[in-house]
C-alpha cells in the first residue's frame, strides 16, 4: 500500500493499534462491584458507565462555572488504568495509596502503546488531574462518579431481585450542588419503589428518620 | 430533605432521573451488527463503541487543524437516539433517508426528558452537526465511527471463530489522513493473522492483488 501524506505532528499517531486493543478491554470488564451479585444477569462494562458519566457531563455544557469540557476528558479517561490493574473495590483490601501507585503504573504503562509524546504526555496529565483532585472538575466528575454508579445500582434493583442499598453508603460524599439535586431525586424515587414492593415489611429510610425523631 | 441551592441556569436540571435511565439503555443494547453471529459469546454495547470513540478523538488533542473536543461530543452523542429507534443496520432493509427521520425522532424524544431547555437545544445542536456531516469534525466522527467498528471486527475475529470480512467493505470510505493509516495498520495486521490462521488455505487480499496485477 502507497504511504498516506500526514502533518508532522502526526507521524507518532500512525498506529495505534496496539493501544486501542488494550485500552478495548475496558469494554469488555464488568465493573467488579456488581459481580458479587449473581442476581445481575448482565452486568455493565467499565467503558458503558465512563460513557454515561461523560454523557453527564454535557449536561453541563451551559454552566459557565465550570469548565465543562474538562470534566468531559476526566470522564473518559478516569478509569483506563483498569485495563492493566482491574476494577479493584473497597472488598479487595488493597488501601488507597496501593491502589493509587497501581493505577499510575497502570495508566503509564497503558499510554506506552503511544508514540507521539505530546499525546502521551496530555493524556497522563488529564488521568493525574482527575487522580489529584485538586481542580473543581476533578471533584465535580469524582462527585458524577458515585452518583452513575448509585443511578445504575438503582435501576439493578429495578430490573433484579437484589438489594444494592450498600452501594448508597457514599451519598454524604457528594457535595456538588447539582450532583446533590440529581442524588436528592434519585433517593426518592428508590425510597417510593422499596415502599411499593414492601409495604409491610420494610420501613423506607424517610421513615425511620421521622421515628427517631418522634 | 432540605432544598439544595442551585445556580439559576441549572434550576431545571435539578432532575435528570428519566433522561439518565432512557439514556442509559445504551450500555446494554448491543451492537446489531455482532448479534448476526452467534459465534460472539460477548457482544459489545453501542454504549462500549461510542467510550472508544470518544477515548480514539482523544488522540487528537495536539491536532491544531480541528476542534477535537467538538469531536468528543460527537462520538459520545452520535447513537444517543438508538435507545428510542433501536440500532438500524443495512439488514434491516431501512432507507437512509427513513432511518435519519427515524432517528431525528428518538433524539428529540429522549432530548424532551430534559427540562432545561438551553441544554435540551445545545445537545440537539451538536447531534444535528453531527448527523449534516458538513463540518470537518462530524466527517473525521463518521471515520472513527467506521474505523472503531473495524477494530472491534478484528478483535472479534482474533477471539472468536467468526469471518467479519463483510465489516471491512467500508474500508474505501475512510478518507481522512491519520484515520487511514490506521486502518491501513488494522488491515496490515488482520492480513498477518489470516495468513497465519489458514496459510495454505487462504490468499491474503494484498496477494490477490498481486496475482490479479500479474
Amino acid at each position: 500500500m502507497n504511504s498516506i501524506p500526514l502533518t508532522p505532528s502526526f507521524e507518532n499517531v500512525k498506529t495505534i493499534y496496539d493501544f486501542a486493543k488494550l485500552a478495548g478491554e475496558l469494554k469488555s470488564l464488568k465493573r467488579t462491584g456488581w459481580t458479587h451479585f449473581p442476581g445481575i444477569k448482565e452486568v455493565e462494562s467499565v467503558a458503558d458507565h465512563s460513557w454515561r458519566m461523560s454523557l453527564f457531563c454535557m449536561l453541563f455544557a451551559k454552566d459557565k462555572t465550570i469548565d465543562f469540557e474538562r470534566c468531559i476528558k476526566f470522564a473518559i479517561i478516569h478509569d483506563l488504568a483498569e485495563v492493566i490493574v482491574g476494577d479493584i473495590t473497597p472488598r479487595d483490601g488493597i488501601s488507597e495509596d496501593q491502589k493509587h501507585k497501581m493505577e499510575d503504573e497502570g495508566i503509564k504503562l497503558l499510554l506506552s502503546k503511544i508514540e507521539n509524546q505530546e499525546i502521551r504526555d496530555e493524556l497522563y496529565s488529564i488521568w493525574k488531574q482527575y487522580e489529584d483532585r485538586k481542580c473543581p472538575e476533578s471533584k465535580l466528575v469524582k462527585d458524577m462518579d458515585r452518583f452513575e454508579m448509585m443511578q445504575q445500582a438503582f435501576e439493578y434493583e429495578q430490573k433484579y431481585p437484589v438489594d444494592l442499598s450498600e452501594f448508597f453508603s457514599d451519598s454524604s460524599r457528594i457535595t456538588h450542588p447539582v450532583i446533590k439535586s440529581w442524588l436528592q431525586e434519585l433517593l426518592e424515587k428508590r425510597e417510593a419503589f422499596l415502599k411499593q414492593q414492601n409495604p409491610n415489611q420494610q420501613k423506607t429510610h424517610c421513615e425511620q428518620e421521622q421515628q427517631q425523631q418522634q
